[in-house]
């Protein structure tokens, strides 16, 4: 397998074309953006941790019946995924209020919530990523609202799935967000990450944050926070 | 049936109560307000407009078998109503996309959709009645999926009806927002009023706009619209 042209970098990641059109690798990078690319900054091997992070994530939702665009790890920084079209919604699954929803509703960080909740955002930069529903997206011809079932079902095992999982190595899994690829014909795949990138992750005892949120709020020891996980999930096996 | 002490005064209305503790009356104000209570203006006899339009539309919704809070009008300005506790969230329903929803999406006012928009707002003046959807309306408290989905089918039904009702006036219903409330014995009833107020009313010939876009955004002659729209619905007798 030859790595080829760069086809796309985003914030966190840059992908590149194999000599497989189905395939492509993932490369992992340091770069942190927060805030919608308001807050820039560099953390030293954040990609290689957040590559690890998403390999064993990935690997434990597919043994779970996920279907996800992950291949395998191929060294510290990259990995080799199915090419997929990323279907421009982000999914976020929320077991505690915190981040824009709370915000966005008045809610105090930590509330506890009455239902889990499944949210859609519109992914566009230029719009900040606006809040929207189901009807919405379908309105827009973005997806379809068998497309979203499809989608609510798979965010549904991956909360099930993590928040288990997080829980027996003594993390509460707050909320995430996820994305999906469509392949050349057609299949929702679980793609993009799951790190402390794209999760709130507070240990289970004491609360602490060990996430991307001690880069947001300035809160410090960012790079060992997502060690921190990493060595946790490492323990699991 | 006598007229009792105010008990909510809210932008546009005032509600007394009466010696009937389940009946309160409505008294339609000429107050305007827009963009959250930033700009603000009276409109002569808007409360007189919006009192006979809503009693009209309301009797040709249950008429389709929808439930509301409408009793009678009683005179110019106020009508009796089913004393109910207003569900503190905002029905949209959109046909075509405008205001807030073609904002936050990026799309240009006047932009056929591909399915027919359902919205919910949490009433919120602090919070600028922010979107959310079912989850979030759920998980903090507000209503149940079970009661949603109430919500939803009268909304349905709000909508084919005047829809086609407007249409045969020569008026294209754009989008309109409805609020529904309880009774005392939990009764989910279509509630507040429908009017140029809370519909988006374009000539669907012209595409002239007969509704409050018009006081937001300076077109004058609002008063005019509003008679515009109550005449239409008179002839239609």
């Amino acid at each position: 397998m030859e790595k080829m042209d760069m086809l796309y970098e985003g914030k966190a990641k840059k992908i590149y074309g194999t000599d497989n059109k189905e395939e492509v690798i993932v490369y992992y990078k340091d770069d942190a953006t927060a805030f919608n690319g308001v807050k820039k900054a560099s953390i030293e091997d954040k990609g290689v941790l957040n590559n690890s992070i998403t390999a064993m994530l990935f690997e434990l939702l597919e043994k779970e019946g996920v279907k996800t665009h992950f291949i395998k790890k191929l060294n510290d920084r990259e990995q080799l995924c199915k090419k997929v079209d990323i279907v421009p919604l982000e999914v976020i699954v929320r077991n505690i209020a915190a981040g824009s929803m709370a915000k966005r509703l008045g809610l105090e960080e930590g509330k506890k919530l009455q239902t889990t909740v499944f949210e859609i955002s519109y992914k566009n930069d230029d719009l900040n990523d606006p809040l929207m529903n189901d009807y919405h997206a379908v309105a827009m011809g973005i997806t379809t609202f068998e497309e979203l079932k499809t989608i609510y079902n798979i965010a549904k095992i991956v909360n099930d799935t993590l928040k288990k999982f997080f829980l027996e190595q003594g993390i509460t899994l707050v909320d995430f967000k996820i994305e999906f690829g469509k392949t050349s014909d057609g299949e929702i795949l679980l793609a993009d990450e799951i790190s402390p990138d794209t999760c709130r992750l507070w240990d289970a005892k004491t609360g602490e944050k060990l996430d991307k949120d001690r880069f947001r709020k300035d809160l410090g020891n960012v790079k060992e926070a997502y060690i921190e996980i990493l060595d946790r999930i490492n323990n699991s096996k």
